[in-house]
């Protein structure tokens, strides 16, 4: 099917409406691209992208309209974050996490329409996911900080950063790890635990403008791939947040993950449409140059050697098999009625996003293999890729995990937990 | 999401009309279940099960309401031998060769619309087409007979069989194998190369009355799995057809693939609908079993040991696999307006096939390992479910076939010829 | 290399004296071969191969010469059930059970010279242990029996069978499950826990004549592969066995244990010998068939079609992988001085079976793939070879569970005890 | 086992010279692990590292005491690269590579020995011999350059450098890919074709010294991995090089191969040793950190977690999978007497080696998968190991290759040519 949008390639089934935002994100892709390879050289954000992203107003891509943005859904973003993940990896991680952002209003707002929040903690709760919402669509960066460094085994993530109370407001005291567009974006959106409190009920949300004293980045990593997507970290010592840009309201977060249909917080399989757009321009690139490059002695392309048949009809299949977990995804977690339930939906995200990220990185191993030592660079696009795509195996967990977690749950119906609260280490 | 038809878990957004006629294979699964394990142990096809079939209207499952079917499509016919899959595998079989008949009425009338056929061709094309369908629908057990033993090795399968003229009709020597209901099909739907001719135009269609002088069966197969599915093939020895039951139009065959939306003559991905439907129940039965059976001195269940928190992930990871390949071939196959073009829905098939087997098998091969020597036996649940998946990874080439076309397909745009008339081996 | 025996191919350093054995093996493999397919068929042990191998003077292989037997080592056990296992495989594994039960007479004597017992225990073990080999090396069948159908989560093996001092003698009560030659062997080598004893030093031996009474065969079982071993198992209803034909000594199995050098019990390595051969056979079989088969058009073997030649190198590769596992395993078993220390031999075999058993299946499954559905018959060399193979994936544990057994090995150096003694379940 | 030499762990029935000279190895180790994140980081050659080889005395390691050596075989050399693997990869392969000459030494001796040379010819072939040997074991580092970039499908190397006659020596024109030590060697040992000829027999050999007039150096190549070796090849445009440091006789270089024992030009598995060497090394560092570090909550290590059991299962079954193909292959290519003959040793290579390399890989994916986000930096060990074992997939062509080869050979017994001369293309 020829012209698609390059975001049609996953999501083959867009609304006119759908169309129109994904040709926006069509129109920035050949900057993304220009940038790409300079980006992973430096291991730097690459700041000019959240320009070019901004102007295109893409910011508030899934805003919806009555807050000023565009309105778009989840398969937008994911159309989105693949479309991108095919130019620039690293822009589109760092895009799909200022997008995770927005579920911080969303899913409260949905919260409170199903009446789940008491009559007095409505204002806080819808003042603040308004407040969200409108810093999106205005154009504001949002780097959403869930995830810490400690572990724990009970919990996918621990939450020990801890919110104090103090005058009008709050104090915030620890580290946050993995979130892109450290030091680039305007606010930290950053979850903590209430001082005293012990479970998820405790936890909450702040805005934290990039510059307020006592935050500062964690040391710079030096990551293997996705090195443009500036996710080191920050630290806070003491940081002051007012009263007003903070969600504190008990049990807000739990609330908020009630109501989100699908994943985790919502959304979070836009990350692996990051790496499947990434599989599929390394596929792209590995076939062209090979069936372009010819053998000395019979002129055919080095793409017809058996080896190399035998190597592309595997990345063809795991190309696939990432499009088929990720398609099936998203319908079960857009699609109107609902086809399957809310834990239903969640127990098939452990194993997918899994054999997402470990699929796309088979097809860069394969562009690898096939393309030879004339591929085997630090900065060409099968070099890169593959790095980019090894991140997949550890940003979200891999496969062997989810796998694992799949198998607990149809053995004892018992899950992990999304989120602790875990007392700070010394 | 409780109380679904079994077909649902597979066809998940079933019409009300689709839901009706799967409530009509629902009620026959428990004597197909019932059956099953005789059939395989006797190696014989379950004839009971034909009546039960019969009774049911399910002879005319996706015959047109018009020529007195049940008016289903791909849609039911798949979720039909998937639910029958999670029973009786070999009746499954069976009854998929039974519908890919229908594909001989309907592709036909297709061509006719589409104008392929010229004016004076299309009464006879028309009259085959509608004896098939109104065969179908009135409880005939039409056994399709298109592939041979003899290989060739520019496509997947090679017609030998052949047609010579004489008086009002026809008379047919050959051998033709695999296909099923072997000698208990009332009627077998021949393909047959007319003599003298040389290429797939040359192809056409016989009906043959099972009991027609000349019409014999080839040995009884002693299969690995699939055994109660009658799939050992007949032999013809001048076998006179009447005019009136061929289709001998000059590339009528070529015309009827052309206009099959799908996947080779279409419905092809029924069968692995059977696949998927048993590998759903052996999965099902060995996490019943594993969860119920304990350790002897802490009391947890056997599915918790980590060797077997690892067998079931894998199983599962398996099963969903089968799932989404399935569904989206269903999906491409079906979705109006089309998402993809033809020549890309049959690429897509040529992965799909094999890698929907092969996870069939896996989940096969993990259940055995989980449910150890207790579940080591011929003919319980999880060695006949080894055994008939097994066969899916013949019966369809195996799934390094269709990554090798795959890549063909991508590297050389130049495909395998689907039918070749050969020269009958001496 | 020509003319080696077949024995050679795995154990390719054969000193003149095990040249000499091997040949004794390599005689007897006509008569096995010529009763396989029919022992399969039958599920029967072909009684006819005891004959065979007893005249051969193969019952008492590894028994020293000193006590009458061949002197043969567990160089001469692998080469032999290897060897058989390319021609009778279920012969092959009843002859390794067998076999094992030198190890009963061998590791006492061991234990006696290194001072593990005391004085006054070791006419006891000494009397024991030279009946076992004088009965093995004087041409009586000996089926080994220790494993039983209970679970234990913390240890391989759990013994639940029970003796109680009675007269001069003792009373047997339980079942055996898993041993070859039920109904067949003279005598069964029984492993039960001495009555108030809680640990593995209750643990003794006993001999129990076929016939005893009390002694019955557990139901036939109807196997899915190796349905000519009868493994069906013992049960034991109060039956007698005088003092003299026990060894009851506290601790003796535990200080037969400690002198076993290899892994287990020790020869434990010959049952996957069992598995490669089987798996030689069916990789040479497919080998032959395929290359003589041509394609109708071309004329060029079958073999040389791009699908196979894939399928041909992955099982010539797999089928490399069993050798070396187990040639490696058999080196460190046995080379003088050592490489490795006990536990570093015991930690390379936990994960050296399994590898070795899916291996030698995965030849099996490409076999099966390569031969087509011509080769998919149940009593057909391939198909007999797939069901054999496959219960080498439960017989001795499947790869997963030796996996997780090095991964706790190496992380926790805590490993599960290979025998419990527990109490019988009601 | 402890205290074991690094070499041992590979090597592990090591004679005492071997231990001695593997002593020699083991002081260098320190020196060579604190120089290669450097050499990684910077994408440079180690230079100091070659002062430190060539003071231990370990650049004649396999030459022959007579020609003033330390007498080594190939064990000494696999279990010298292996333990250089362990510590600074790049630096092993550069020494794997100087290493190589000595096969252009010592083959053509051989030869000679055997009567392949006519009397006339042996002279010549003496002193180009000679001179290699003693060249290397007074401390010249020769790189040895034999590939080129330009492909053959009918053969693995293809070698389009020509030399043609002039004066009393020969002019050289081509370009070299592939072999380390690019800038830093002392002497270039070049393959080429002698102009005119158009097969194998034309194949001569030449000593050309860094700095002669016309070599320059090919662009520098920014390897994914493996970057301190300097591999970027040379380039020669009319070099000159007397007579007497070229070995031109017709049929040298195919004579050669005939003496090899092995496979290529022999020595070649010292290569896969390098990245078992790596992967050793990686999968040593993860198990290191990961039984240190704990779970906040139960204080247990993260190695006990349920997914890196998993994970480091895997990795240990692929780990002990390296070493069994590397040690197998250096037995039957150093044992006497022969197990296999030539062209057996070679087909277990053809599959040998791309096995090796892919375990190697896989470990290092463990390793990154295992140690998550924290590990997959840039140039911390697991980062490094996962691009140095990449580079391993294409250095000696992929699996995939090796698998086909072997089919190839099993099937039809023709195998690919290992060299071919080749036009140069214009």
């Amino acid at each position: 099917m020829a012209d698609r949008l390059t975001g049609e390639r996953l999501v083959d089934d867009m609304t006119v409406d759908e169309k129109a935002r994904a040709a926006l994100v069509e129109q920035v892709l050949p900057a993304l691209r220009a940038g790409a390879e300079r980006a992973d050289r430096d291991g730097a954000f690459p700041i000019g992208h959240i320009g070019v992203l901004r102007e295109a107003g893409l910011l508030g891509l899934i805003v919806p309209e009555e807050y000023g943005g565009l309105g778009g859904t989840l398969r937008d973003l994911a159309a989105a974050t693949y479309a991108m993940g095919t130019a620039c990896p690293s822009t589109a991680l760092a895009f799909f996490f200022h997008n995770t952002s927005a579920s911080r209003g969303l899913l409260p707002l949905e919260a409170v329409s199903s009446g789940l929040f008491a009559d007095d903690e409505v204002p806080e709760v819808r003042a603040f996911a308004e407040k969200v919402l409108r810093l999106m669509s205005g154009g504001t960066w949002l780097a959403n900080f869930a995830s810490e460094s400690v572990k724990s085994s009970s919990a996918n993530i621990a939450i020990a950063t801890t919110a104090s109370p103090v005058g009008n407001g709050w104090e915030l005291t620890g580290e946050k790890s993995f979130g892109c567009a450290t030091g680039i974006a305007d606010y930290y959106l950053v979850t903590a635990r209430l001082d005293g409190t012990r479970n998820a009920d405790g936890l909450a949300m702040f805005l934290v403008p990039r510059e307020a004293p006592g935050v500062s980045e964690r040391p710079a990593w030096d990551g293997l791939g996705m090195r443009g997507s500036a996710n080191h970290g920050i630290r806070l010592d003491r940081v002051f947040v007012p009263a007003a840009d903070a969600l504190t309201v008990p049990g807000a977060f739990v609330k908020m993950l009630q109501c989100s249909r699908g994943s985790f917080v919502g959304n979070q399989l836009a990350i692996t449409a990051v790496y499947t757009g990434c599989a599929q321009a390394v596929y792209d690139d590995t076939l062209a140059r090979l069936t372009r490059k010819t053998f000395a002695d019979t002129g055919k392309s080095i793409a017809e050697s058996p080896m190399h048949q035998v190597i592309i009809g595997d990345m063809t299949e795991k190309l696939e098999t990432a499009y088929l977990w990720l398609r099936r995804q998203l319908l079960i977690e857009t699609v109107e009625p609902p086809l399957l339930t809310k834990s239903e939906v969640y127990a098939q995200w452990r194993i997918a996003k899994g054999s997402i990220c470990q699929a796309a990185f088979d097809v860069a191993v394969g562009a690898f293999k096939a393309s030879g030592t004339s591929g085997a660079t630090m900065h060409g696009l099968v070099g890169r890729a593959l790095r980019d795509l090894s991140m997949g195996l550890v940003m979200t967990f891999p496969p062997e995990r989810g796998r694992l977690e799949a198998a607990s749950v149809v053995t004892t119906t018992k899950a992990n937990e999304l989120f602790a609260s875990v007392s700070a280490p010394r």
